[in-house]
């Protein structure tokens, strides 16, 4: 029997939300939680006692990833849903925790109304994602799940601060050298619920979506180097100027992804020349290259594209160039029968949605090794995100959790 | 009589320069001497000396500006040539260092050789024009003489490190409430020879360098404002993002000068995103454009051009911008009579040389309130300086003197 969209009450929503916002509290709407923090350790200790008050089995895990398990009457694999907890420093009272709340709320709602599943149903409030304390962390909480973390990384992941993240764990207590117990291999699907980020949903007048792909990128560091000359004496024609060169190679892979359109995305965020005065011509100009498409081998051509454009411009400009990959993702398409089942559960429940893929990466991505994935976003006010400024309305909130609901019925009981 | 070439000999315009490059010595080839500094004052202490030694009435101004005259039998104004003794920190050892030796080493030549003079002939050594203590001092030497300094500069010329122009100076030994004093208005014409900074007289095999015109430039400070964004999640038709609309700017105005070429130079040296993340959409990216044409006419279509495009760009692209002017040189079409007359010097010499434009300002530019003026540019190695890396050769330097000699001569023998 399918789930009717009341079942999930705004006003219920919001009430978690405002409750989860008041651990690391910036300003009015803001969040500061960073992992293994107090704050992180209180907001933790508040999802698990909403679990255990909704009579799941709760379970801390080694690194600090809190479980609640629904058992099913079938043995097998679990169907897991949730997102993580930590926040930007500040970022805002959604990202991530929207998705804990939302499966929380949504297997305690199934418990209520449908009583045991045929198959187990977890929730998971995953220790960290934003890499906003420590920035080599890589998605900590879904690494210790795939099994992806060393001994070495205990002492090699610093904080900003300085501190090993093993240390850090220690004092928080958790015994980091347990990190290799929080692996899993027992998962039937993973299913994240998290706020768009992003205008689309906004900008088509819809409330939630569907993913069908999360976004592949890479950063390329491009460093240019030129000539330092007098912005008076030396004529444009012996000038080797690497700015008048990265400003050709940004226009152009800008410009590149803006004829593709979405899904591909190309972005310059950082830039710095040397020695950056007003009358000299810079000897070097180094920037950062965000390029993200999430079919991979679209993806691969935009690269493409990208690297024969700042070869060509440093070829004909005379200008040394070297370009470094510092971060690689690989796209991931979600699970197709996933995608369609949930699909199904926003029409069952006539809840206006539309498919569409991720450009933000996210923890579904490091999840897939696991198990089939899949995600349901929900509406962004202005694409807004890591801000206390980032909003999504209880009313939207609750039609996303009513879908997540309906579609984790059918994979449960059915 | 014309002057034989050989006049000037390479080997002693080479001790005064190697001699002047003690004070304030900086690893092997620099010299770092801020005005009013300890090295600064032995420097204007040597050339004094050197003046004195060949007879010159010698003679300090109210702001340190070293004076050397060598009377004529008329009376009435003076023909004045020299350049400045303060230096980058570090620079090198010929830029400015080099018009005061050749000034000093014609007047003790032309003394020498023809005695009395029927136009009385000055020397100076001016004490500051580099900016590289006080960063708003406005060639401060030459400022004084045409009587462009008020009371207020005293306390409001702060140097790097907080300190006002008039305690400085009243702690290098002069009376700044005396500054007014340093004014002249008894000058015939100002000759100055400069290395020329840049290739040109390089890249055409020439030793030497006649003046028609000295740049004028402006600054443009540039911000454009438009909306933060996570990289992944905002879809490019959905942007508006400052740094797709900096970097067609900084094509657009770098373009147009290469195209119009010599002696046009646009350059944007500086650049600043913020937050300066990779993974965000900047929401504002400043630059400067420092754009600079000799040729009063040509010079103001240059910047119409740089200014209806970067409005054009920001237009399409929906973003905001604001251009400020920062700075503005008119540009000094030099006497063209006194052009002649050193182009003449040079090929009664028979020392090859170029009538050419000047991409750089000097104080020749500041100077031609009060008098017509003229420079002579000497060959710079690689077009190099503003670096302890800055070299002229002293055959090169001789040949510049030379020039300068013979036609000091026909101006004040003739």
């Amino acid at each position: 029997m399918v789930l009717e969209p009341s079942a999930i009450r705004p006003e219920a929503v919001w009430e978690r939300i405002a409750s989860l916002a008041r651990h690391g509290k910036h300003g009015e709407t803001g969040v500061s939680r960073p992992v293994y923090s107090p704050e992180w350790r209180a907001a933790q200790d508040e999802v698990a006692a909403w679990c255990e008050s909704v009579g799941l089995e709760v379970r801390w895990d080694a690194v600090g990833n809190v479980w609640g398990k629904l058992p099913g009457h079938e043995p097998g694999p679990s169907i897991v849903s949730g997102s993580h907890i930590d926040s930007q420093c500040p970022g805002g009272r959604f990202d991530g925790v929207l998705g804990v709340i939302a499966a929380v709320s949504a297997v305690s709602t199934l418990k209520e109304r449908y009583g045991t599943p045929k198959r187990s149903i977890e929730v998971v409030s995953l220790c960290e994602e934003e890499s906003s304390r420590f920035p080599t962390t890589g998605f900590w909480g879904s690494r210790a799940i795939r099994g992806a973390i060393s001994d070495r990384d205990l002492d090699e992941v610093i904080s900003f601060a300085g501190e090993p993240i093993g240390e850090v764990m220690a004092a928080a207590g958790f015994d980091p050298s347990r990190y290799a117990e929080a692996q899993r291999s027992d998962l039937a699907a993973f299913v994240e619920l998290h706020i768009e980020q992003g205008p689309i949903l906004e900008a088509d007048g819809l409330p939630v979506g569907i993913v069908s792909a999360i976004t592949g990128l890479r950063h390329y560091l491009v460093t240019v180097d030129g000539v330092s000359n007098h912005a008076g004496a030396f004529p444009m024609d012996l000038r080797k100027d690497p700015m008048a060169g990265a400003a050709e190679m940004i226009s152009n892979v800008i410009g590149r992804a803006e004829r593709i359109d979405r899904p591909a995305v190309t972005t310059v965020g950082r830039i710095n020349a040397e020695p950056n005065f007003p009358a000299i011509v810079p000897d070097r100009v180094t920037f950062m290259i965000d390029a993200r498409h999430p079919d991979p081998a679209a993806r691969l051509a935009l690269y493409a594209e990208h690297e024969a454009a700042i070869a060509a411009i440093a070829e004909r400009r005379g200008l040394q160039v070297n370009v470094v990959n510092l971060k690689e993702h690989p796209p991931y398409v979600c699970d197709p029968d996933l995608v369609a089942n949930f699909e199904a559960a926003a029409m069952n429940l006539e809840i206006p949605f539309k498919t569409m893929t991720s450009g933000a990466v996210h923890d579904t991505q490091r999840m897939a090794t696991l198990a089939p994935g899949v995600m349901i976003f929900v509406r962004s006010k202005d694409g807004r995100s890591h801000t206390p400024a980032e909003y999504t309305s209880p009313e939207d909130a609750a039609l996303g959790i009513a879908t997540l609901t309906e579609g984790l019925r059918t994979l449960a009981y059915e």
